[in-house]
């Protein structure tokens, strides 16, 4: 028995529905939103609604509400939250053969609600991750009326208006204030959404999963499928490759609604994230057919072969004497039997409302992450679960996902109400996504291991969701929180306020298995800060303004983010707007590329370094992102793609701010996480300022074996008579330009 | 609704059969064994055979071999290790009223074995701590045998015969050799089995769950049973108090084969472990009805109602800076709202056959542990999960159980076979043990997260027992193994061999959240020693003899466990075998001391200190336990006693020789684990050389709080002309000489 794995796979069976959606096969409906502001009178109007999309949205086009991200027009949509909403789409009963069957379906509404058709209550539900399919053929009449009730945002109580008050619902917490998410909390239908016909026989749910064997040069296959009045259809099933051609194809009878198919695949072109190989993908798709041999219905996925595990990092061992403790938990991630270093980002909600996000926001964002060298997304705990062409995105492009559950900053309680919402709705995001090859971690959730959220290992939430990974996706790791033990988040800006640390000296002394929360500041590009702060309040920012309501002051400590006074004291006073931004975000620039540099020197006992954070759901007046909303980079996002090239030099910087005289000193370092040997070479260290070059030394470099940095020697310089403003360290590798490095440090007075 | 929990306690069912066996209901049987030592022959030698018991107790019966623990006799027992046996016994068909169901019952075989009737293969288990109940009924001759054919042991293949040839099974790694147990791997039936009748209406399973409120005043109840043909049948439950009086009254009509019933209990009173309170247990009892109003059946438990939790220790906040990792796990015993200090040990198996222990063994053992001032057992996870009775009267006494999971020292591997034996395993467990008030910690198994292991949080078995722990009892705290991070196992030894640090100056110096494993050898007393080395071989001690098979050499390290080197070093070559043990001995209860004391001055930082190990399995030349089989105290076991006193005088060490002339410091300290306030007093501190006294000083104390220790001042003295040999530090509490201590120390020349 080589692939004993697959017997385990057989022994779990998904309980949620998984629904697909194809909208074009949908009825088309109006939907409309009734709604009352005022709460003493009982009438609602009714306006159109976009669906999906959010009751916000809908309102504040029929009220010509200013744009939610302008100023201080947030406060505006604050009453929404306590409020009831319907839904509503009339439509007449659609002719429908024998057997055929009618449903709603709906992806996701959010997040309390109820469903009436002609005034009967037929379902309920809290959630806004599981998807509802309702049969309403037997309750149709020749007019029906469909009315989806969506109840008040979900509150704790005795908390104030803050994150706390999600703290008992699997809602995610950041839509309730965070230091760089307004307090605007989306409510209604956010998902595909939609009334259809099915055929008299229909597949509802088809899959395959697979188990590579220990050598990756064969994988058994385990094809499932089940539906409704399948006894008597037969199937033909095609495995294609990327090219089209059939790998595999399998035909026969169904003998009842459940078909269970194995079948083996021999050398299985693996699935791998870009920058380490092709994300290579195989299509999996069944065609029915009815008893008479006619065509009804095709489902069809994309497989990725890979294998992940979480291993042990490198010179993780026991610790030294006694009493002894244990090894630190696995963070490394290893794919198809390769260790990976994780050069990656902290996802946050794209958008305030999710239900706008489309498959072409994803993209156009996840295409930027690759451009940056960046090959996983940690798709955070305080934002949505993705909808599922993020996913499909990642696969095709080859973009790892470490996903967390909806879990941040809180102490989610052992609470039965609690935990059967979270048992349901973390059943429907696992059997949703684990198809997925892109999806290789699970993880509990948000910094629920530190004080201020005060969860622990004993916490029943976070049991619960490590049991229901295993239950129903057990070959995938699952993490409880980040960060775990020997991982760090932190810090998040240049310079410490207290100890005035620079992030250089910072790195230098950390020691630690994952950086996977690391933030540097910096304010907007003029264009995005003109766009939502009003002319007036412009120049000078200050507290009280559209300023803090973007987050340029009182977001984590009374400074951040903005941090005028820290730029002002490295540059001196700020002249116009423009002098601030640029001087704040070459700081972030150059603080990104130091940290990425130095986690990666820190390999193979590092393992990964993921900032924070990447983008945005709002444009904000200053942030730790790399990218503006929706989809504006600042500098520091081409400062993190040099730090993060496959193979680059690098050098170690113990300081930002210099004097002339003063004796500089770096070691320089190839760097490489290539699957491939490079060649041998020579690198040049020198500094520049203005128009004169010093060289510091140079190196010749031998092979660089794959996946594997060099450390190179120790360059000094007693820094010659500098031009006032910043120099530079320039590191130029002989023959390959696209290897050079370049750091900006400033000269002090 | 007050007492949510409940609910959870609801949705969960167990799937394993729990069996009550009543020893003097059983069809009396004789049961034998059939053997053949010659492989070459197919004929069985018949023997009589114990049950519950072992094979190899019954093959050296029959065959005169020598007591297993007598010198080198294990290794005639070897053999038996990869033999098929088979027991056997004969009975007549009973007369069975209409209904009445005759069973086969066992509450253990070991390991993996197939139960034949008259020749027909009616069952096939592998696992030894899931019970077996077969309906025979129908398969009844006039004539009848039973057969019950043993399997050889389970090894791994490509191990030496070492604990990795248990590495792929739930068998106790114990058997296949470790530092302090000999290779002697147990076989056959092991726990309580026979023939039953059971009536026409039967209660199989039967219980009561409950969950206390908030305030542990009130306890909302859930009575459950279910059997066969109890439709119609009435019921009487009654909770009764320790003094035998009904608090609770229940009666009514079975409408199926299951019943639930909830209850209230208002103030309920606590259960408590020995030595915080009192351990009081209710009786939940059931009498069963026939349709006519015949009496049929009764079936009763205990139940001690008290909540456990595991929380984040004293001292335990976010680390400083950032990066910034996570707090350390919880290891913190909170039982009724009160934080615990554990003091306790750590139990092996009390013989190397399992199938001998008895109930009064057992409670030998347990009053020994209470004598000795423990409040926990770890149950150390190489060892077996116990017979009932070993529960039961830890729930009477107060003992709290760490129990773990039969792994230990091995990587269990992510392999659907051994999986799916260890689901089945652990249910059984936990299922089975759930009830016991005294059982307040689950545990994946022994040192899982440590190199010589090789597992890790990852790892599926691991992921799977805190899924079942959380299915079946999810009220009870999980830890993945032991030590977890903060945790330490270690040292074993007096004084390090490399470096020359003693146990003083490491506990010193040692911050833990936990010290769940630390050890002391000495040898055995020289009645122990004389009762299994023949007097040949007794002195001088030397390796290759039956001193080495009872692990005087080459155990842990090459000199362990006797290290008479070391105890030479400190007092000079002994002359005799009672001199060297007398010194041997005198170094195990001065260092044990010092770490419970050491541990405790830790709280509440420190919430448990925990010696390797309580008892052992067969009688040793020297080893860490405080008893020689089977229950012989050492003389370490009454420092042991002293040191964990609920309040005590105590004084810290730096080490244990001194000279006349030196400065000696030393710090004293009232310790008291005691829930109420402990009066202020005086405490002196003296060095006493022979018959002189040199006062150090003394401490007027203030009151101590309940559960808290007072630091006093720090003494100092030059020491005067000591008397050759030992001296002691002597500290006395006026009018209170129950809480006095004393240190032995070395003079050095």
């Amino acid at each position: 028995m080589k692939y004993l794995l697959l017997l385990f796979l057989i022994s779990i069976s998904p309980t949620s529905v998984f629904c697909q959606v194809d909208k074009d096969l949908a009825l088309p409906v109006n939907w409309e939103l009734g709604y009352n502001s005022d709460p003493k009178t009982e009438s609602l109007n009714w306006i159109p609604a976009i669906v999906p999309g959010a009751i916000q949205l809908d309102i504040a086009k029929a009220e010509h509400y200013g744009l939610w991200y302008y100023a201080e027009n947030w406060k505006n949509y604050l009453w929404m939250e306590d409020q009831h909403f319907t839904y509503r789409a009339s439509f007449k009963k659609p002719e429908l053969k024998s057997n055929e069957h009618f449903f709603f379906i709906s992806k996701g509404i959010d997040y309390d609600f109820e469903i009436l058709l002609n005034g009967e209550r037929l379902f309920q539900q809290e959630g806004m991750f599981t998807s509802v399919k309702l049969d309403l053929t037997d309750k149709l009449m020749t007019h029906n009326e469909i009315n989806i009730v969506i109840n008040p945002i979900p509150k704790s109580k005795s908390f104030p208006a803050d994150r706390g008050q999600a703290n008992h619902s699997v809602k995610p917490a950041v839509s309730y204030g965070w230091d760089w998410h307004p307090r605007l909390v989306p409510s209604g239908i956010w998902d595909e959404t939609g009334l259809f016909v099915e055929p008299e026989n229909a597949i509802d749910d088809f899959r395959l999963d697979y188990c590579l064997n220990d050598s990756l040069n064969a994988s058994s296959l385990l094809l499932s499928a089940n539906g409704r009045n399948l006894s008597g259809c037969t199937f033909i099933w095609k495995l294609t490759d990327h090219e089209g051609k059939n790998v595999l194809v399998e035909k026969g009878n169904f003998e009842g609604d459940n078909l269970i198919r194995t079948a083996e695949l021999d050398q299985p072109k693996l699935w791998w994230p870009h920058d380490q190989g092709d994300p290579y993908l195989y299509t999996s798709r069944i065609q029915l057919f009815d008893k008479k041999g006619k065509f009804v219905q095709a489902k069809e996925s994309s497989v990725g072969f890979r294998r992940v595990r979480l291993v042990t990092n490198a010179g993780c061992t026991d610790p030294a004497g006694y009493p002894k403790s244990r090894i630190l938990p696995p963070i490394q991630m290893e794919i198809n039997g390769r260790r990976i270093f994780c050069k990656g980002t902290n996802w946050v909600n794209p958008e305030v409302f999710p239900g706008i996000i489309t498959a072409s926001r994803y993209e156009e964002l996840i295409d930027r992450a690759i451009e940056a060298n960046l090959n996983i997304f940690r798709i955070w705990g305080g934002g949505i679960i993705n909808k599922d062409s993020f996913y499909s995105l990642c696969d095709k492009k080859g973009v790892l996902v470490w996903q967390e559950f909806p879990l941040a900053c809180n102490k989610y309680p052992d609470d039965p109400h609690y935990l059967q919402i979270l048992e349901q709705e973390s059943a429907s995001i696992i059997t949703r996504l684990k198809k997925h090859a892109s999806l290789v971690l699970w993880c509990g959730g948000n910094e629920l291991f530190n004080g201020w959220s005060g969860m622990d290992d004993q916490s029943i939430a976070l049991r619960l969701l490590n049991s229901q990974c295993l239950k129903f996706d057990p070959t995938t790791p699952f993490i409880p929180t980040s960060p775990i033990e020997g991982v760090g988040h932190g810090n998040y800006v240049f310079r410490l306020e207290k100890t005035g640390e620079e992030v250089f000296e910072i790195m230098n002394h950390a020691h630690f298995t994952a950086y996977t929360e690391f933030g540097m500041p910096s304010p907007a590009s003029v264009d995005v800060l003109r766009s939502i702060i009003p002319e007036n309040e412009l120049w000078p920012p200050k507290p009280g303004t559209s300023w803090e309501s973007h987050h340029a002051y009182n977001a984590w400590g009374k400074n951040t983010w903005l941090m005028q006074d820290m730029i002002e004291d490295y540059f001196g006073k700020s002249n116009s707007l423009e002098e601030l931004v640029i001087h704040g975000q070459l700081i972030q620039g150059e603080g990104y590329k130091y940290i990425y540099e130095e986690a990666r020197r820190q390999k193979p006992y590092c393992s990964m370094a993921l900032n924070w954070c990447y983008n945005e759901p709002w444009p904000t007046a200053a942030n730790n992102s790399l990218l503006s909303y929706p989809n504006i980079t600042k500098p520091g996002f081409y400062q993190v793609k040099n730090a993060c090239r496959p193979v680059l030099a690098s050098a170690t910087i113990t300081k930002f701010k210099w004097k002339s005289g003063e004796l500089f000193k770096t070691q320089v370092w190839m760097l490489s996480d290539k699957p491939e040997d490079v060649k041998a070479g020579k690198l040049k260290a020198s500094i520049v300022s203005g128009n004169n070059i010093y060289s510091m030394g140079t190196w010749n470099f031998h092979t660089i074996e794959s996946n594997k940095n060099l450390s190179g020697p120790e360059f000094t310089l007693i820094l010659p008579d500098l031009q006032p403003g910043t120099f530079k360290l320039v590191l130029e590798v002989d023959g390959f330009p696209e290897l050079n490095s370049e750091y900006t440090l400033l000269v002090g007075s």
